[in-house]
C-alpha cells in the first residue's frame, strides 16, 4: 500500500484528532501517505480530499472535536451513493481507509469494504455503545466533564436542601449516566437499561432526606422514558421529597473540550493499530479494546448489536450510594 | 468591639467562604472574636453560633459553597421573628454583624440595623444585580464556569450544522447572559432587559447561516420570555434557520466549584473592609466595588433599586458578534 | 468477621478517597464495619482509630489528598514495632486490614500478614511502578494534570522559537515521563529505563528545529541521569539547539487535585474487591487491574519488582514525534 | 483612516487574541480593515502583512497564545531599523498601528508614533509591571493558573509535614507572587519589592510549624534574591523548620491556556477603545483600565516607570496568612 485514507464521521468526541494523528504518523514511518476526507460520507461524495502530512496533524493532539469535521450524508447510504463513494477512493488512488466513528459510521464503512476495498474501523462515540471494545474513543472525556459538573452541583448543594436532576448523553445506552452515578456519588439513575419510574426516583429522593442528607442528586440518561424538566414537575408536586429540584441539562458540552489522558491513548493506540493491519491486509475489521490488547472484531458484529452494560455496575451504584 | 459576627444567607456563590476567612483573620488582627452563624437567618432564630478561629478558616478559601451554609427563614420576616434575631445576637454578645448575601439578605441586614445592632452587608450573588457595587462576590467564578461550557460547545460545533440554546442564571438581570454572549462569541444574547422574540433569534441564526458560519450559538437568561426547551421547538419549525438545534441548561453547576482569582481578591477585601468599617463604628451599609476603591453605601440605597447593565455592552455584543 | 480496618500510606495519591468510600460502604453491605486508621503505620503504633460510618465518607469521592493522611513511621519497620501494630489492631478487634499505598506500604502490610492478621493491598502510587496492576491509584490524573501543563506550554510555544524542558514525577519508573511525552506531543523523552544523554537531548532539539518546528519539548523524569536545571545549564551552551530553553518543574501539583473519572472507578472497584476477598478469608494479596478484571497477586511477588513498562510505548513515542 | 494595522510583541500572554479580536470588529464595524503582522516587529521589518477579515478572527477569542504570534528583533531598536519599519507601513498604507504587549513592545510603539505614524497601545504581560493600567491583559489567567496549581499543592500537603516552596514569573514585579499568596493561602511570599532573606523564610515556616499548620507554603516571585531550588538548599539545612521542602517552578505554564473571563472582558475593551481613539486622531497613547473606565496615558509615561503595587497588599498578606 502506498496511500490510505481516514474520515471522522457521525457525532464527534474527544480524542478524534488524536486518533487521526497517529493514523498519519504511523502510515509515513511505514512509507504510507494519508488523505484526509473531510466531512465525512458527505466529503467522500464530493471528493474533499487532502493530503495530511506530519505538519498537518502537528498540534492537533489535544484539541476538542475533529479537524476533519463530519456531516450527515443521505446519497451514501444508497447503493449508488456507495458506487459513487468507490469511485472516489479510487480517483485517488486510495487503497485503505480508516473510518472513526459511532454505529452508523461503521455500517457506511462495512458497505465500503463488501465493494472490495480495504477498511479498518475505528470506535468513536461518547455514549460507550459500540460492541466489541471496552472503551470508545471519548467517553472517558464525556465522563470527565459530567463529574466535574456533578461535583460542582455537590458543591453548592451541601448550601441548600436541594435535589439535583442532571440529564446526560446516551439515548440507546445508559453507560455515561450509570458511572456518572457511581462516580459523581448520586442517589439514583435511570438509564434505558433501568428506567426506574418517576415514583421511584421520589421514593429514592425522600429516602435520601430521610436518612439526613443535605442533598440528593439524580442522573438521567437522554434516553430516560421522561426528560429531566418532566422529572421536575413531577417531582414539584411530590410532598414527601423534602427537597426543592433543580435541573441540569449538559448537552453538547459533554462533547467539547481536549480530551484527556486515557482518550488520547486510546485513540492513538487504536490509530497504530489501524494502520498496522489495514497494511498487513485485514479488512472489513474495527479495532476495540480488549482488556489491556488492542483487538479485531468483524465490522458486521460490531454494528449488530449494542455494547451492554455489566450487570455489577447497577449493584455497585446501588450499595455506594447508601 | 470584642466580639462580631458573620453568616451568610440566600443563594450561595463561590467566593463567599474566602470572605469569611477574610473577615475572621481581619477581626483578629484586631484582638475582635468572630462568630459564624450557620444557615444563616434560620440558624440566627435557632441560635445555631459557633466560634470561628482561625483555624476553623484554615484552607477554606478554595472551596466553593459556604462553610456556613444558607437557608431560607419565614420567621425572620416578621417583625417578632426580627426581635428574637436581636435577642439571639444580644445572647451571645455580638456587638456588630457582617452579612454576605444577596438583595433579600441585605434587607434583613437593614431590619437589624434598624433595630440598633451595628451591621455592615457584603454583595454576594452570581448574577450581579445588587446595585452599588460593580460585581459581587461570585458573578466572575460564574462567568467563567459558563464560558468554559461555551468555549466546549463551540469546540463540537465545528463539526457540524448546529445551533446552541445556553440557558444561563439571571432572573431579574441579563449580566451574566451578555457577558458571556460577548466571551464566548455567540451569534445572539436574550436578556430581561433586551428580550428578543423567538422570531428575532430565528432570523439571527438564519443571517449567521447565510453568512457562512459553521454553528451559532444563542445565550438566554433564565429570565428570558421563554424558556430554552420553548426556543428550541419554535426554532426547529422554522425552515429558514439551517441549523439543527441543540439545548443546554446550565443550572446550579454556575454555583459550584472554586472561586477564581477575583472572586477570592474581591472577597477577601471586601471581609477586610468590612470588618475595619464596623470597628469604626458604621452601620447600615454595604460595601461595594467602585472602580478601584472599597466603598460604603447605605443599605437602604442598595436593597431599593437593580444594578442596571451598562448600555455600552449591548452595543458591543452586536458589532462583535459579526 | 465484623470489623475490618483501612489505612492510606506512601506518598498520597487522588483517588484513595474514593477507595476508602467503597471500602466502607462494601462492607457495610456485608454488615461489617470500618474503622479508618490516621497517619498509617504512625496512626497504627498510636492507636489512632475512628470508625468511618456511611456519613463520614460521604462527598469524599472527589476529594484530593487522603482523609486519613500519611505519614512516615520508623518503629513499625522493626519487629517489636510490627507486633506493637498487630497488638493494637486486636486491641480494636480488628480482623481484617486494607492498606492502600505504594511499594513500602504493601511490604508493611505483607509484614502484618505474615503476623497472622488479614490483609489485602490496594496499589496507590501516581508512578505506576507497582508490580501486578495494569494501573495504580492516581496516575491517570497525575497524567492528566501533566498534560494540561504540557498543552499549555504548546500554547504559549507556538508565539516564539522556545525549547521547554518539564521535569515530572518518576524516580525509578518512567511511566509518567513517556506516557506524557507520547500524549502531550513532546518531542523526546528521559527516563530511568532510557536515559539519552544530554548531548542526545541536544540533538533532538536540533532535528525538531531544522524540520522547522516552532517550539518543542523535552519530558525529563525525575529519575532522569541530570535535573532539569542542569540540562537547562548544558543546552543554553549548544550553539546549535536553536531554541531559547525553559524549564517547568512539575512537582507535587502533580499529586493534587481531584481525581479523574478513571481513578475513581479503578479506586471504587479495588476497593469493592479487596473487602469482598478480605471477607472470602484471602490475606497476603493485592488487588490488582488485569485488563478488564480485578486480580489478586501475592503481596510477596508484588513488593518484590518494580512494574516494567512496555518497550512499544517507547516506540511509539519515537515515531510519534515526528 | 481605511486602514489600520495590529501586532502582538514580547511575551504571548492570555487575552492577546481576543484583543485582536475585538480591534477587527471594531474597525470593521466603522468601515476600517485591520491587517495583522506577523512576529512583531521582525514581521514589520520584513514586511509579513496579512489582511484579517471578521472571518479570520472567528473563533480566535478563546485561545492562548496569539495567532499572529511574537519574536525578538534587534534590527528594529536601530534607527535605520525603525526607519525600514516606517517604510513597510507606508508600503501598505497603514494609517494607524496597534501595538498589544509589554514595555520593550511600547518602547517600540513610542518610537513609531515619534516619526509620525499614529499608534495606540495595549498593555499585555501576565506580570503585570505595566505602569498606567489596573491590570494587563493575562496577568488574571496567569493568576489563576498559579492558584490553580497552589489548591493542588494544598490538596496534597494536607497528607503530609510539607512546605511548598513554588516559584513563579515576576522578574522586575511581585504581583503575581503576592497576590498568588493572599488569594492562595500562603504562609510567605518573596519580591523584588519585599526580598525577605532565606533565614527569614526559614523563621516563617518554623512558626507555622510550631502553630499546627499541617504544611506551609512559600511563594517566590522569579525576581526574588535567589532561586526555588537554593532556597530548597538553605532550608533542608536548617533543623528547626521541621517541614520536608519541596519545590515547583511553574515556569511558562503560567503564559498558556484559555483566558479567563476577566481577561477576555479587559482585552477587549481594550481593543475597542484602542480603535476608537486611533479613529478620532489620538497617537502615542496607551489604552489603560482606570477603575471601571478606559483611559488614555501617554505612552512615554507608560514605558518610564514600573507600576508600583499598593502596600495594603503586603500588609493584607502579613494578617491573613495567620
Amino acid at each position: 500500500m502506498k496511500r490510505i485514507a481516514v474520515m471522522t464521521s457521525g457525532g464527534d468526541s474527544p480524542g478524534m484528532n488524536a486518533a487521526i494523528r497517529a493514523v498519519v504518523r504511523t502510515a509515513l514511518e511505514h512509507g504510507v501517505e494519508t488523505y484526509g476526507i473531510r466531512q465525512a460520507y458527505a466529503g467522500l461524495m464530493a471528493g474533499d480530499f487532502e493530503l495530511l502530512t506530519s505538519v498537518e496533524v502537528s498540534g492537533i493532539l489535544q484539541r476538542g472535536g475533529t479537524i476533519l469535521q463530519t456531516a450527515r450524508n443521505e446519497e451514501f447510504k444508497t447503493p449508488a451513493g456507495q458506487k459513487k463513494g468507490l469511485r472516489r477512493l479510487n480517483e485517488h488512488q486510495i487503497e485503505g481507509l480508516i473510518v472513526i466513528g459511532g454505529n452508523g459510521s461503521l455500517t457506511g464503512a462495512l458497505a465500503l469494504h463488501k465493494m472490495g476495498i480495504k477498511v479498518i474501523g475505528i470506535p468513536g462515540s461518547i455514549d460507550n455503545d459500540i460492541f466489541g471494545t471496552d472503551m470508545a474513543i471519548g467517553v472517558d472525556s464525556a465522563l470527565n466533564i459530567i463529574l466535574d459538573s456533578l461535583d460542582r452541583l455537590r458543591d453548592t448543594a451541601s448550601s441548600h436542601q436541594r435535589a439535583f436532576v442532571i440529564e446526560v448523553m446516551g439515548r440507546n445506552c445508559g453507560y455515561l449516566a450509570l458511572m456518572a452515578s457511581i462516580l459523581g456519588g448520586a442517589e439514583i439513575v435511570v438509564t434505558p437499561e433501568k428506567p426506574f419510574t418517576m415514583q421511584e426516583i421520589a421514593q429514592a429522593l425522600e429516602d435520601a432526606y430521610v436518612r439526613g442528607k443535605s442533598h440528593a442528586i439524580a442522573v438521567l440518561a437522554e434516553g430516560a422514558p421522561y426528560k429531566a424538566t418532566e422529572l421536575q414537575e413531577f417531582l414539584d408536586k411530590q410532598t414527601n421529597v423534602g427537597f426543592e429540584v433543580r435541573v441540569t441539562i449538559l448537552g453538547h458540552i459533554q462533547r467539547g473540550g481536549s480530551p484527556t489522558a486515557f482518550d488520547r491513548l486510546l485513540a492513538t493506540r487504536m490509530g497504530v493499530k489501524a494502520v498496522q493491519v489495514l497494511l498487513e491486509g485485514e479488512s472489513g475489521k474495527m479495532v476495540g479494546l480488549n482488556g489491556r490488547k488492542m483487538d479485531l472484531i468483524p465490522l458486521e458484529e460490531a454494528v449488530s448489536q449494542l455494547r451492554p452494560i455489566s450487570e455489577s455496575y447497577f449493584e455497585m451504584a446501588r450499595f455506594l450510594s447508601r
